[in-house]
């Protein structure tokens, strides 16, 4: 492939679902969207090779989703309606094969959601590969869902089952774009976050920001098969939904596990009657 | 450094004008704005140790202040008033220190343009330093100016001198957010663009969304000090604005140099009387 122009030229020749809030897609300065809500969700996520996969032992598709799916579950995790994305590329010199593959991935999960590629940056280098995802929506009328609500008493929800995401999963996962908007139309969702860093580290951002604690049951957390409870507690890239419920908008839930509670203060896990404290151990970027 | 959530908390700490638009800032899942204008304008620019700039050989503010002015560049190329970024770091490992001057660059040429830095994704791994940033503006109320308005007859203009950017404008240039917001307002624009492929690459856009050619006379080009004309038609990265007015509005502007004019085709230079085919020479992205 000769060029950043053939590249794009290429890519206007996919043929994508037109969404009527573009305005000016990819090609000019920028893109130019039209607001669709006056409340807007903006959410960033970077992969790259060695870290958040492996080119040669992933077909460069499932790269591409993921690119795409974990920043759906982000607009996700707030209860968001996903709408425009752009995508920078850092692409290895001379994987011009790569990069459609790539984008083709990308653009299945964008249209699984109705979301609209308008724009992005397409490099070759020296390096290894590195894609960058911004992705926008927008808020429901509800306003959007954040980590800071939880109060004493809630009980603790997760959309799925979790641990040994790396095996496989993380590539392949569906982004929990449906679920959040169909949970925020049935209850009020007082604080939600994804599970990317894994689920008690997750649930410490939630429990930081709500200033509250919380009781976990080990039997009720659902595992993938083949998890242990180590592991459904600690591995990250699950990308389930962890969100708080009043008791009386719990109690009317289905098709989602209730494993825990909120407190007062501390994080503790519930086995066999027996309460004891649990140390977050998820996973932290060194920096 | 110990990780990516210190890393938040540290830039948290660094003092920041505060944005009436912005309802949630770096730390949940999402970042959440109010739209301030129907139309909307989204760019994004990645930026790589070895392509954009070399680490070691430039300090990290200049950097991190390019990495988002070559964003706002792009806004002032739509006429457009920026708002919001987000901005992504692969980092070399062990380099805390690189983060933090690299987000006091940025830091800095956001407060310059008004604009909040809402959220990011920071990562680090073992291959060089990439920066990816995405901005989002406002168009006006005169809608975005675009690539392809430009008629035969319309005066030919740039904001600044021409050529021998990388010598070190490149890092340090002002993107001319306030200069395009100005001419806005004044006349009519009917097509612009930032110089970053170079003169007759970017004129070549221009030409090609606009359906018409156009003659350029070289005496006429402003050019950086010790450039050659070469330099000032081929060189990229420049960051002036080219743009297209009718000779009505263009013979009422002053502080801007006008270069030429659009013709029906092809691409001209005149120079000493002598009118020559001129064939665009900028950079283009091997992919």
């Amino acid at each position: 492939m000769p060029g950043e122009f053939e590249y794009i030229n290429w890519i206007r020749s996919v043929p994508a679902s037109s969404r009527p809030w573009v305005v000016v897609g990819p090609g000019d300065d920028c893109a130019v969207v039209r607001a669709t809500a006056s409340l807007q969700l903006v959410t960033t996520d970077m992969l790259m090779d060695g870290v958040d996969f492996i080119v040669g032992e992933v077909e460069p598709r499932r790269i591409g989703r993921k690119a795409m799916a974990v920043n759906l579950s982000d607009i996700a995790a707030m209860a968001g309606v996903p709408r425009s994305a752009v995508v920078s590329l850092a692409l290895p010199s001379g994987r011009g094969e790569l990069a459609k593959e790539l984008y083709l991935g990308m653009h299945e999960m964008a249209e699984r959601f109705e979301v609209a590629i308008v724009g992005g940056d397409t490099n070759s280098w020296a390096g290894p590969l590195v894609i960058s995802v911004t992705l926008f929506g927008d808020a429901t009328g509800r306003g959007a869902v954040g980590r800071g609500g939880a109060e004493p008493g809630d009980w603790l929800f997760v959309t799925g089952p979790l641990g040994g995401s790396l095996a496989g999963h993380h590539l392949d996962f569906t982004p929990r774009v449906h679920e959040a908007l169909d949970l925020n139309q049935r209850v009020r969702l007082k604080a939600m976050i994804d599970i990317s860093d894994g689920l008690t580290a997750d649930l410490a951002h939630i429990l930081e920001a709500s200033g509250c604690g919380a009781v976990l049951d080990a039997e009720a957390i659902p595992r993938r098969a083949g998890a242990t409870l180590t592991q459904a507690l600690g591995d990250g890239e699950d990308f389930e939904l962890l969100f708080a419920v009043s008791p009386e908008d719990g109690a009317t839930l289905a098709g989602v596990s209730c494993i825990g509670e909120c407190v007062a203060a501390g994080l503790w896990l519930r086995e066999g009657g027996v309460v004891r404290p649990l140390s977050p151990a998820g996973w932290v970027h060194e920096v």
